[in-house]
């Protein structure tokens, strides 16, 4: 690997209303130089953060270019002389699908064409029972129709941390991993790999998110856009013809717990979620070594995390050390918030995507010739 | 109660495309007198079934009120001079859905318009964060749109059955219920309620059935119906808007593991009950006396129920007895398939929804005044 200390690497981390930005230096394991994000982008409500400055400004960003360009541009100006955007080498790129690419690739014309089409979905490590929808296996095959799972980057990050801290290697550790933030999503891992996710074909399915409805009856969108009160259920005269565009901007942007927040104390998402532990951990045969909180909600929510742990007590995980799980200490990537009463820990992990996609970067020798 | 032995109970149990009637003594519990069943129909292979004679004609079938007809037909012509249609004193018709009945009612104009209308469909014994989809709660609200669960007259009739095995009374018995067939789901109860089933707003959701997809990608219809090859999920351009029709017809007869035999050997659908069996387990607490086998597939596939069995074993249920799994004892209603090793015992229950609805008839004071 021929990195130099003027290398940097860009991770880039694109959402449909966010962009997420770290400047690593290019060293074996990468160190953070700043952060500089904005969210709300196509809103009236863009807002920025960098850890540079606490006041930054958003009024040159209308979309993802211009926020760019704006990060670019502050870098540059920076007062406090750090590494600029000369010294970038390395721009890394998170992509929500890979197609039939699972490993980080250097993008030119050809591979960019291929991402953009996404032509050759193919299958991560999940076996084939549990990707396949019951649905006719000709025209699955044909338009690729099949589980796919997503939060790839963060579910690789814990699982490295994770095993890290229990100090076992990655292929001999197994655990129920939960992605818990505004997008929500559960990963049964067995041997360091993964062997089921809550998250489907797209990301809608599997645990409701801030504005995404999680599963729901295949039906049931037809019936939420009918005319009129008191559709029901059968009253197929009063539905209407609809697009997916409809289907997905109400299930993905007009649902979630956001929606349903104040009228139920989050015991919805809960429900969901023991659910996806107790369906895993079967899936798993019992041998986990830990179940593991992570994402904004899973990092942050200590009640979260007590009502979940207190309703799959019964699969025999560690108890709640409610001091560790009130209190977590400051700086830890891992933190083990259980009682050590014996049975599978209870850890949370701080998964950090941006530190993955530079982590990644670094590793494939062939960037770096 | 005032029935008298010339009064007869006739169980009327309609399906989409089948007819099975059962006529019962309207005694305490009622007596099977004869079976008789029409299905396919509406397709150009209608079969018929009837207790008294194996050689049964179908010519005059064209619909459920032909079919109807002829089997009162049949029963009065009957040479054994068992009693005729002329001592039916009560005709009890399943609906799949009750709205807001939850007992049986007698149909007049005013329950018939109710039951047309479905108005005003109102919550079982499934607790609110359950039955809670994660959408829009006024938009829920205003169109009854919520999980409601189906094949209610088995569990019924299953509780029943198990909590008289068990020797508890139904309100302290806590099972999980798999009813495997065409029509597949699984249900938790706790001390006698159900508190989760694994079908949805409609009986489209949850497990496979024989032609039903069970659980799918809310978006994956769209991508299923979708013009050309190769569309991958996020190209939308392709896709055209459908009727839920459309959609339905493609989910519940298109789909299901018919579609998938010969490639999977039912590892899917073993997968998604496996899934359910650990989701119910910790909804219930790990309080669990059985988990019990039922429907065609449930009570006739030895190897179905070594396979969930087997799967689903890290939960502590007990181990199966090969010997009792593959002899299942002729007559018996319920049977245990477990090895006594200790843990919830492995239970087959032969369900009878026709007996079930004989019995909720009979239960009525009001139905024999």
């Amino acid at each position: 690997m021929a990195t130099s200390v003027s290398s940097l690497i860009l991770a880039v981390n694109a959402g449909s209303s966010s962009l997420k930005l770290a400047l690593f230096t290019a060293s074996p394991e990468p160190d953070l130089l700043c952060n500089w994000s904005a969210s709300g982008i196509g809103s009236s409500d863009i807002r920025v953060k960098y850890s540079r400055h606490n006041n930054v400004k958003s009024d040159q960003i209308n979309d993802h270019v211009s926020a760019f360009e704006f990060f670019l541009k502050t870098l540059d100006e920076d007062k406090e002389n750090e590494p600029g955007s000369e010294n970038i080498s390395h721009i890394c790129h998170r992509v929500v699908h890979g197609g039939s690419y699972t490993d980080p690739v250097e993008i030119d014309k050809t591979t960019l064409d291929r991402l953009a089409a996404l032509s050759d979905l193919a299958p991560l490590s999940i076996p084939p029972y549990v990707y396949t929808y019951a649905i006719d296996p000709s025209v699955a095959r044909q338009k690729n129709l099949r589980k796919y799972g997503f939060h790839g980057l963060s579910y690789a990050f814990i699982l490295k941390s994770v095993a890290a801290f229990l100090h076992k290697p990655e292929l001999q550790t197994s655990i129920i991993a939960l992605h818990l933030g505004a997008g929500a999503s559960a990963c049964a891992i067995r041997d360091g790999l993964s062997i089921d996710t809550s998250m489907g074909l797209t990301p809608l399915s599997g645990l409701p998110g801030a504005t995404r409805s999680g599963d729901i009856d295949p039906s049931l969108i037809f019936h939420y856009t009918a005319q009129g009160d008191n559709v029901g259920r059968m009253s197929y005269g009063k539905t209407r013809s609809m697009h997916i565009t409809e289907a997905e901007r109400v299930l993905n942007t007009e649902a979630g717990w956001k929606s349903l927040t104040g009228t139920t104390d989050f015991r919805e998402i809960i429900e969901f979620v023991i659910i996806s532990v107790g369906a895993f951990f079967v899936q798993l045969q019992g041998r986990v070594h830990a179940l593991v909180f992570s994402g904004g909600l899973g990092e942050n929510s200590s009640a979260l995390r007590q009502a979940i742990v207190e309703r799959s007590g019964c699969l025999g995980f560690d108890l709640l050390s409610n001091e560790r799980n009130n209190n977590p200490p400051e700086g830890e990537t891992v933190f083990d918030i259980g009682a050590a009463r014996g049975g599978p820990k209870i850890l949370v992990c701080k998964t950090n995507e941006e530190l993955e996609i530079a982590r990644q970067c670094i590793a494939k020798p062939e960037f770096w010739k």
